[in-house]
């Protein structure tokens, strides 16, 4: 382990931190609110450590795929530990673990809250725009922004961009990688203010519209209401499930598109495969919830919006609502239930399994399947037009293999809970919510629900559960093996 | 396909069951009871069909992995539509579909029933007799049985062998494959003998004893009580619990035993995980539900013994229940869903993943992150001091996306039943309880309900995912590929 490299980068992204953390604080100024300390403390906080950390110089700063796994795991609960401290010094959330936890859900774009309606709506505006912000903040990655920012001559960076970035594999869209970084966030911040916009014109305030493109752009899901999106127009919830749509898919087509590669843009497998999934879960629903619940849906054009939004929601791991979807029937909580599981596009800013990954697990299985039949045959499975090599499916079905381990032990650890109504199934929903990043599952932590009702034990196994769902898997994973720790 | 081949061992299977179909009718004579047509008329069938098929001859008798696939997905199929004429002609299960059902979970050694108490308990004894001795033929394997009394000069018999046996790789007791078949059903015949007397000296009567026998033997879970295991004797539960975990081991320990090599026989790696794993989950659950129950388990003792019964039941995926265990806390409760998705040994009469399967997995996984993060280590993960080659990882893996893929579609087929009862939880818990060849399940499909609450369309589906589970997967997938039928 490389510890001076690590530090340093760990000291300029606490920095960066701390600079990030000014913005909520002019917000509290501009509102006239008070709490400026809230803001202040963690500031000097982050300044104090962060200085001489950032200024620790290495012979030898190369990076290995060690580093970068370690580095990205670091940083998110550092910036998590640090991030919380609003919360606790405001009173907003006077519990620590309460508050890391919300401020884990908001970087790893979950959207799970353990605050109830009057908490939500009661908030200070400060406050509110550092829980709204921490979205947008995680959804590119804290650490593409420090590519994208600051100057860096270290060996092997591409180690910590891939660590952080979703799905089985990065496309490096251009050559250099902090040009990949910067037209990201580029193409990122472009279609929030465009949702900024239209959410406006659709009748939001400024302030709201703000904070809602926040947590729609980084498919994150906390909400400025305590009803999530209920209360909404439909014209405001459908620019919501628009973006959420968009903001979820892997963010090359929009390269593609800039550089004028139509075709090769909608013809993304990823992309078709994701649309074709998100339509036919939309009509499965509506035709479910319209015939089941037909006094709830009047009209058949209701309850393809409410199954558009919440398919968009669930599929883009937002985890906005526009309605109940716990009392939907089996079948459509089921699907949603899918989608929590399968996620969204890698190289977007969703969460899940991604549906790449997804691809390769099935394909692979598929070619394996009919080659143990026709032990002669060659079938090489494709993904993109390419050959899946086979590191590549090695990794993904050794990343199943790991979460399901993850899912399995999380939902038995809490269901060491003492709170009766956690029941086995709120568990696992729980689990698959937290570990897909979406936010709301059914029954105890349905939409209508938050995590309140969950021990502190509990809190933080999910914190853990939500980081290791955000950075997938393998950096938190490494923290726990000694020999990680081994100088040299 | 060599579809003649295919149809001669499909014949002779056929035969077999006629001539075992004999025992049931014998059993309603001895206790003069009228109802022989019900027996008689399969038999007759059995044998029309059968005799013509059995004398197909084929001037290429070579069997290759396709061939035993298809066989054993056939046989099964067809034995259980042959199987169930009994109870439709009977009147016992005048419903086809699901008497098929009954039947299917009767052969597979699931043991899940849509049947009633007062059915159950009103049956014939003849009728009765059958429907325990399918879990007797399940357990061991038809066409094992079809492998130790036929003399088979057909080349290539060890595909068929491979197919029907569970585990990820079979291991051949001794070089003969007759030889082996005969050991595995010798070893078999002597354990239930043996529990059968046990079970006479604990105060059931003879019937009773080789019908609870029949059932244990196979992992199965039918009882000849409508409350399972519930109102017996402590001596006669334990002697129960006992054999479900002697049946549900690697029968290679037996034939280690027997020929004197104890050592070897107590170093099996799967063994010594499998007894772990029941230690464990027996202990902790007997902690949680004595602190949480403590007015249903009064004494700790008890609490064990309710413990351990219900861990062997469901980890050797037979399904028999001491107690109502759907009303057990969600740890218990979820400790007991994993144990019916893993399941028992490789080389058992039992189901669900299989252990072995478990720890290739497990340590494929674990071995390929390590190379992730170690890119020169080397490290071959081993079973049974073996090295894992790299075509049974792959093997493993492709089972695992298959039976993930089976288990969600399962579950949102069943979703579609009208019964409002049947909420996700449920499906999810039936379709894990069908898959793993357990029988009962949580809520809905829990240990003191049947799943006579399934429409028929839920009922063909469980039914296949019965048959899936049992033939681990590739046998009925392979049907469903249109390459299989081409002649040739």
């Amino acid at each position: 382990m490389n510890y001076k490299v690590v530090f340093s980068i760990l000291g300029k992204t606490m920095l960066i931190e701390a600079f990030l953390l000014v913005l909520p604080m002019l917000v509290g100024v501009i509102y006239q609110e008070t709490n400026y300390l809230s803001f202040l403390i963690p500031i000097f906080a982050l300044m104090l450590i962060g200085f001489p950390l950032s200024n620790i110089k290495s012979k030898d700063n190369a990076l290995y795929a060690k580093e970068g796994f370690v580095i990205v795991a670091l940083v998110w609960i550092v910036l998590s530990l640090f991030g919380c401290l609003p919360f606790v010094i405001s009173g907003t959330i006077p519990n620590f673990v309460d508050a890391f936890f919300e401020t884990v859900s908001g970087f790893t774009t979950t959207g799970a809250t353990i605050l109830n309606t009057m908490q939500i709506e009661g908030m200070e505006k400060g406050i509110m725009f550092w829980r709204m912000f921490t979205h947008w903040i995680g959804g590119m990655g804290i650490l593409v922004f420090v590519l994208a920012v600051i100057p860096a001559n270290t060996a092997g960076v591409m180690h910590v961009f891939r660590s952080e970035s979703p799905g089985p594999s990065v496309g490096k869209l251009a050559t250099k990688l902090r040009f990949t970084a910067r037209i990201l966030y580029g193409i990122y911040l472009v279609l929030t203010i465009i949702q900024i916009i239209l959410l406006c014109i659709s009748g939001l305030n400024f302030f709201d519209s703000m904070l809602m493109s926040f947590s729609t752009a980084g498919t994150g899901g906390f909400g400025v209401l305590g009803s999530s999106a209920v209360t909404y127009s439909s014209s405001t919830q459908i620019i919501l499930a628009v973006f959420m749509f968009l903001f979820s898919l892997n963010f090359n087509i929009y390269y593609l598109l800039l550089i004028g590669n139509v075709r090769k843009a909608f013809a993304i497998e990823e992309i078709k495969a994701y649309t074709i999934m998100t339509i036919v879960s939309v009509v499965v629903i509506a035709v479910n919830i319209f015939t089941s619940l037909s006094n709830v849906y009047l009209t058949f054009g209701d309850a393809i919006k409410h199954s558009f939004f919440q398919v968009t929601s669930i599929a883009s791991t937002t985890g906005l609502s526009s309605t109940d979807f716990d009392k939907w029937p089996a079948l459509s909580k089921g699907i949603l239930m899918l989608l929590t599981v399968v996620g969204a596009c890698g190289g977007s800013t969703g969460g899940g399994l991604k549906v790449s990954r997804m691809l390769i697990l099935c394909k692979s299985a598929s070619a394996d399947f009919k080659k143990q039949i026709h032990s002669r045959a060659v079938i090489t499975p494709r993904l993109e037009g390419d050959p899946i090599d086979d590191a590549t499916i090695r990794n993904t079905r050794t990343f199943l293999v790991f979460w399901i381990l993850v899912v399995v032990a999380s939902t038995l650890l809490l269901s060491l809970d003492p709170n009766i109504k956690a029941n086995l199934f709120s568990n696992f929903s729980a689990t698959l919510a937290c570990i897909g990043n979406v936010g709301p599952g059914f029954d105890f932590v349905g939409p209508m629900c938050n995590y309140a009702g969950y021990s502190d034990f509990s809190t933080i196994i999910l914190s853990l559960v939500m980081l290791i769902g955000r950075l997938e898997i393998f950096p938190m994973l490494i923290l726990f093996i000694p020999r990680t720790w081994k100088k040299g």
